[in-house]
């Protein structure tokens, strides 16, 4: 189960803007790749080194400079010594539990997003912090670790297909972004199957482990929620910002994944009340299976219990049972038995309980 | 049940404004139908080539453009191209999973709906998108198949009622959106109809059917919800609009559809309402069936149990057990046993069981 | 049951503006009565046909016009046009399941009321609409059949009691809405005594019934609910507004029926609070009954099935049972018997059980 | 149990600004007493007639007129035309049931307040009405009944504590209001502990009457919240109101009080959660319980049920079985039950039921 | 348990004001520790009497006055009257019930705080104030007690680590107010893990200590929550504030703590929602287990009640059985109960029961 918080600095206690990692500890090296292109040309790079990025430019190109890792505090500080970027920013950047949200910081803005990728092996819903710095030439995304939703933008951008050659960085983080809302959808989608399959079981057969399912998709729900709502606040503000760094062109695509934003907060919301009725569901369910088992109960002793007296009377032992002396006495037993079942069973069938 | 969300693109990750048609694949032709009037002529024809749509008109008359089926992605393209709409525009056309939405984009407004039609076949509400283009002369109506509710608004237009003729685009397009409200009202009673027939078996007979009844009217509000709350606001936004392509004559027009909407919304939240107190109603008539079950279970087995140990008593072996010997031992113990059973029944009488 | 909605047109997709009404159709005439009155004056007389009211007056003098019934079309379309009503306020008139509103069209303010009656012989609270359509000096009301809450105002003004007849038109308006929102507070005690007879019942009785009951005022309080909040909002709109045909004077007047409709809502939220809180009073209710149902069930088998036991045992048949031989056998065995019994006794005594 | 709602006109549909008191008859006479004071002297005495106190003062004086008793309506005729009072204001005085509110009328601040005090005979809370009539050097209070919570003013004023006689009349409605506040908190620490006592006990034994007290705080509870939410708005805006009446300085004060009632609102909602909270656990306390009695039954059941079978089996007559023959045969029987039971409370010791 | 509400004043009544202190009566000395500093100097001093902090400082230094202990009032009567404190400060100051809070009283700025600590004997979070008062070059804070979150300032002030240093009183105030929000992460994660032991034990066992459990980590988020929400609001305004004691270089920082806030609202919001879904699984998980005993009960009821039927009936004393004188009848009987197990069995088997 995924914590709900952590703390935000190791050393509770530290100044602010005091880098501190707080994932686990990795040996894996940090991957860096440069992307700079304008509308004729484009060059990618893995360097070694962030400072190889720093280079100026001799046209008036982009440059998109990917950081898979935010476990080298050294590199994230070299950045943010050539960028001028805010110690607080800094500090955000490695903090892998903020909230989604957008900074204007004058020079720069700063975005914090959530990527969402379903582990195979975990059968759950992993959440990635993503960080993007936007300047007027550059955009520079922090991931926690490689493997990424933006393969399609990288391929566009080799291709040169569609528009993103000949827009500017504003263009390329809008792209960033709207591939992870786009991701959401993958997401929901999957998880929509499961809520559907576990429809079908909690009717079927109620058993401890659906409403365990039930729990933790519910559990799932929320934090996806609380990924998505202020990342739909995120995007409003970036659609209405009045910045330099920020074109009027973009406005209208900024609205596009506005627009996805709302709809995958609708499918939360959806799932979340499908959920909340699904436990109803259970929680009946359960109420009728136990009403199915009184009733047999209740059946079987209503039936026996009368038969059984009736043996019982025969077996006495006193002296003068007149019955007992007879030959149709015996037959006679069995008849009243038959008698009352019959009228036992034909009661039942009044109540429809048979 | 219908699916709560679906990729918006096919191909997750491709460029913004790629048109791909997200609902499953047909094989129909699309139907393309124009209607060009003025207050004294109206024309209306079937077109092949949706081109011929574009011809220059003569007199300053409103155009309106049908096209039944969003799967034929080059007449999109086409519409587009001389329209000059966005391709972000183009791109929520064709996708299905729309939320009803208003945009002003200068040249043209651009509403997304969503219209609902009972399927008597799988007895179940179908959404379908609708979308409608509004410019200065022309209103261009996209629908994903044949058969919609607006026939009453072409038989206005060919019998020249109510004064339609004498009106602009805008106000076409607030006939079109009065329609699609209009439409809502019957599906909620057709709705209500159920609501009502279930409130009458939920206290008579909670069977299981019931119940998923009751959870299957709750999505289906949840869905229709999810379309009529942002519709409202599509429709507030509209009549407070300031734009020259909708006149302040029709302000009091989407003013009383907003009405409807509101309406429809009341009415939604009131069966939700009265769906979860269905539940509840549910819920409880399941324990009082329980409780009448458990009660028939104890009055027969504390009359017969007593009883039954009576005749044991009689039954044991002792040699010195006088009352076997008598002749009145036999009618006594069966006396004996008619007391045990008026006493319980008294008891239970007492505590209203009986 | 009342409906929770109806087709606003009969015929879906008429013109706007078209009038049809939507209650059942009435063969009752429509009742027409006029009141022409100033400080000094007043005139009251029934009228045949509506154009007898529109004939001029020679002083400044209020006239107000009650229409009891809106089933005959011709009289609300003779107003209208003597009043120059827009068609779709017409259609808002005959249409019985209009939202409370207010809408200032310029020359009029046209205002939608629900007026609430206890129907002694259905037992239950039947909404009636009336629209109130004030011009300078003249109101004109329209409700759906007669019998209504205005036997006072009209004492009022024929008796010349209060400050009515040395207002105008607005003041006229004022206290037909207040009287509306006056006879809401005699609906809600009513309501409150049948809560309160319930609440004596849910926890004596919980049977069935009193879950319907529970049921049906819920479902009281949310049509309630719904004809009171939107009024709230009417009210409030109409202390504020800015209108010639409002004068400053009625302010503080429509701040006090602000006031009483804020009551209103207080008293219809702590209803279904209260009503809520009785549901799971009552089904605990059950449980707790059930529990007891089951304690006796528990007690009886506890106690007797030892004691049948101990009485098959000296049933059986074997040769060799020394007990059976003695004198003492059979008593021993009742000793034996009272004292598991005993033991039973006490242990469901230390249970609190007895 | 208190009403929720009256009738606040006896007679419904009189004019607006009829004095109708609301509450019981009473014979009491009204206690008035008038406190003039400024910061060197103070004068205090009761009256007889109210017209005593309209004396003129011949310094600048506060005047504070407190009027126990709001049946005789005359008495409040008096002050309404003296003061020149709005005949709506005067209603509103002695309509039991205002909402707290505040009201500048210009040359006066109405306020309602609502004052709770703890009957010790009945052992529930009763809401006294207080309205206070605010002019430059005059302040007005209407009580119902003798008895309040501003004795610590009357002494502070007295003894010329603090700084109320340095202060004009603005001071005194605060010094008013906050004593009313002030005995909130004395109201809630009584029912917090109740709730409390209700606490302990719904886990130890979850008796009807538990529930009982549960719906009656929770009722309490609601009627306390309907009395401090609007006193929040309403000292909200005391506190930014922009009157010559209240002086800037008097601003701090408010905030204060103001401050004061939200800790109230707080503490309601927190006893609102608990409360629900207790609901959840006095449900399951029951579940528990009668798992608990189904428990006992099923032990009991499945350890005698098979003995007995065992008993039946060796009474039953058939000439050849030859265990009945065997002198080991009884006890064999013995141990066989011996077994049974044995190997039944092993499993039940697995399960952990015993 | 914590109390919900406490007096604010012990004597209800007094003048406001009035230093009234709130907590238990504490014997211990209060200490007062007074921090001197500028960029190049740092002197640190415990002082006896508060009286010694006054003195005028010959530089442009920073000065913090610490307080721990605020039930020493003259102590606090003499900071006020040095700082010329309103009144209504002092009062909130040593009265311990504060709502977080933040009032501009223009030569200072007042903010009320909560720190949480967790007492290790009483397992329970504890709650104690911190109030603050920053003027332009100094910064007063009281507490109740010693043992505070603010070691770390003290350490980076000793140190010159950071920038606190370099920064003036606005800065510190902010550092204290990062130290006592970054501390509610540690009191969050606490509380986690608690949550994901109780979720652990609801599914294995749930126990009524579980349920009392839920019941109260779901009071501790309440109260903290009333903690954590206006903390909120106040920081919020921080930010946001126009005042010349707060420079707008500060403003980053606020925004930073402000993120913080919202991250610990989020993980409270986050754990009342998963405390509520374990209160379901409690619920279900007891009438899954209520239902596993009525299975095991009706099992052994139906098999062995038919069985016991059979016995009884050849148990009975009839003269005319001929099964009984037959050899092959004692086995006979045996398989016959044989069967009727065997049915019964392959019965639950399809149920599912076994």
């Amino acid at each position: 189960m995924p914590k709900i918080i952590k703390k935000t600095r190791t050393g509770i206690g530290l100044p602010p803007g005091t880098l501190v990692y707080t994932g686990e500890r990795k040996a894996d090296k940090v991957k860096i790749t440069e992307i700079v292109y304008d509308e004729s040309e484009i060059q990618e790079k893995e360097v070694k080194d962030v400072e190889e990025c720093f280079a100026p430019k001799d046209k008036p190109s982009v440059r998109w400079i990917n950081i898979d890792g935010i476990h080298q505090l050294d590199i994230i500080e070299k950045v943010g010594k050539h960028f001028n970027l805010h110690p607080l920013v800094l500090e955000d950047i490695v903090n892998r539990e903020q909230r989604p949200k957008m900074e204007d910081l004058g020079d720069y803005v700063f975005i914090v997003l959530k990527m969402f990728q379903f582990d195979e092996m975990e059968k759950r819903t992993k959440a990635e912090q993503i960080s993007l710095v936007l300047t007027s030439d550059c955009v520079i995304s922090f991931q926690e670790s490689e493997g990424d939703v933006f393969d399609p933008i990288r391929t566009r951008l080799r291709e040169n297909k569609g528009r993103i050659r000949k827009m500017g960085a504003d263009y390329l983080v809008y792209s960033l972004i709207d591939a992870v809302v786009d991701n959401y959808f993958g997401i929901l989608e999957r998880l929509g199957e499961t809520v559907e399959e576990i429809e079908d079981k909690v009717v079927v057969s109620p058993t401890p482990e659906v409403l365990q399912s039930i729990h933790s998709l519910k559990r799932e729900m929320i934090l996806l929620r609380k990924s998505v709502w202020p990342l739909r606040e995120v995007i409003n503000r970036l659609e209405r910002w009045e910045s330099p760094l920020i074109g009027n062109a973009i406005e209208i695509y900024f609205r596009d994944v506005y627009d996805h934003t709302i709809q995958v907060i609708d499918a939360i919301e959806t799932f979340r009340d499908i959920l909340s009725g699904m436990l109803d569901i259970y929680l009946s369910s359960i109420s009728n299976r136990m009403n199915e088992v009184m009733k047999v109960l209740t059946i079987i002793a209503t039936i026996f219990i009368p038969l059984t007296l009736v043996a019982g009377i025969y077996g006495m032992n006193f002296k003068f049972m007149p019955e007992l002396e007879q030959p149709w006495g015996y037959p006679m037993a069995y008849l009243v038995m038959f008698a009352i079942s019959l009228v036992m069973i034909v009661y039942f069938r009044r109540k429809k309980w048979i």
